[in-house]
């Protein structure tokens, strides 16, 4: 069974998810990041204890929990006293094998949500991906999933990698959408809070109905007058306009061969 | 007061707003459309007349909703007989003043909302946008508006059509987010119902932080390695591709300026 854990990292997802094993009985030893602020904010948040050094971090957690950016993973890997131990990385891009060089035992915890600091998330549904190169320690994974999530998933390499490639696209490519939406009220002077209804419920009917059928708007009606007039609207944020041509097209593309 | 309405349209919107209507004491008494089916569908749900031909359309309504596509709007407005008594359309990107030419007293009734027939809606926190050329009028429709919604708002044509524009970003283009998501899971024969809980809460986060410091992905982090690795897994799909790059593109110039 896994009970203590070292947290390499302190960033949105390291906090978020060593908050939640935290407040589901698992113990975390330390914190490992590469700036004592923010080792230190986290470590106060859990009354553990923090390194700013590779070499001090404790020899005798039952996992060791790289929750990285991806490219502070490898160069971090190369600088640990090796053997590790038990250890998973929650990257959604980075193939089970890196670990291959430096430990036996090595699996992906992958929680699949958006995490900032500044907002706590509900671990429960959020979907949680599992693989390991070894049988019990893959059950040992499962296990700790289940302590803070009702959805907990084997997914590969290959897949995790297609997951988080969708997650771009309705994550934050849709929240880059937002950010579009809000620039163009300001230009108006009006609220951004109109907005929010109707993010919202796009949301929401996209949990309901199949978004291809779900898909409203002048684009699949292929409704030439607004878009132009739209286009038009947009002469002076060239970027959006481009955007708005491109996204129209593929909508209707994607509408008629559906 | 406003108590006898005639919806003309039964489409998404027109089936929502006059079930909403009629819900709140507003007498629906008839219902017009270009074909018997919708007109008859619509007409049963609210319990009144239909008609499908434009001389016999009721003449004594307090108002006329003209709940129609854009398209649709001009050629059964000229097929009306003179004068119609007092209308509104539905539309975001019209102006008021389309109606000019039909009669004296006109105005907007926008309810910024995405509306599909099958899936009901709460009108009580969507953003209805009145506009007027009649003072008296205005408050009219204001007064009608409060019945179903807590969310009204005076709205200048100019304002209304950069929310409309707007509305396209933040729930037709994400919805389309939505589907090349789906798309690309189905490739790899994963569940749709994974990305589900972080479609919500991408939304929910946007109505509690700024979209803009909220964002997330490896394009606000200029992540290049991840980015190429995203691309090359869309070289099967090139639109996709070349919308990932666009959008990733435009993500990091909007960070970048901010």
């Amino acid at each position: 069974m896994i009970q203590k854990v070292v947290m390499i990292g302190a960033g949105n997802l390291a906090t978020q998810l060593s908050l939640a094993l935290h407040e589901n009985g698992i113990e975390i030893l330390q914190v490992y990041s590469r700036t004592v602020e923010s080792a230190k904010a986290l470590a106060e948040k859990l009354n553990c204890k923090y390194t700013i050094s590779v070499k001090e971090i404790e020899k005798n957690a039952d996992l060791y929990v790289f929750a990285l950016s991806d490219k502070a993973l490898q160069p971090i890997l190369d600088g640990l006293p090796v053997p590790i131990g038990k250890v998973v990385h929650t990257a959604g891009s980075i193939p089970v094998d890196i670990f291959e060089n430096y430990t036996k035992i090595y699996g992906v915890f992958y929680p699949l949500q958006t995490f900032s600091k500044e907002r706590k998330v509900d671990f429960s549904d959020i979907p949680i991906c599992i693989e390991s190169n070894n049988m019990e320690f893959q059950e040992n994974l499962i296990a700790l999933a289940k302590r803070i999530s009702k959805s907990v998933h084997l997914i590969s390499s290959d897949q995790r990698k297609q997951l988080h490639l969708a997650a771009v696209f309705t994550c934050n490519f849709t929240n880059h959408m937002y950010c579009i939406g809000q620039k163009l009220l300001e230009e108006k002077d009006v609220d951004f809070e109109l907005l929010k209804p109707l993010i919202l419920e796009t949301a929401q009917k996209a949990l309901q109905l199949n978004p291809l059928s779900a898909q409203t708007g002048p684009a699949v009606r292929f409704d030439e007058e607004i878009m132009s007039s739209h286009e038009k609207a947009l002469e002076n944020t060239p970027d959006f306009k481009k955007l708005y041509s491109f996204v129209s097209e593929s909508i209707y593309k994607m509408h008629k061969s559906k």
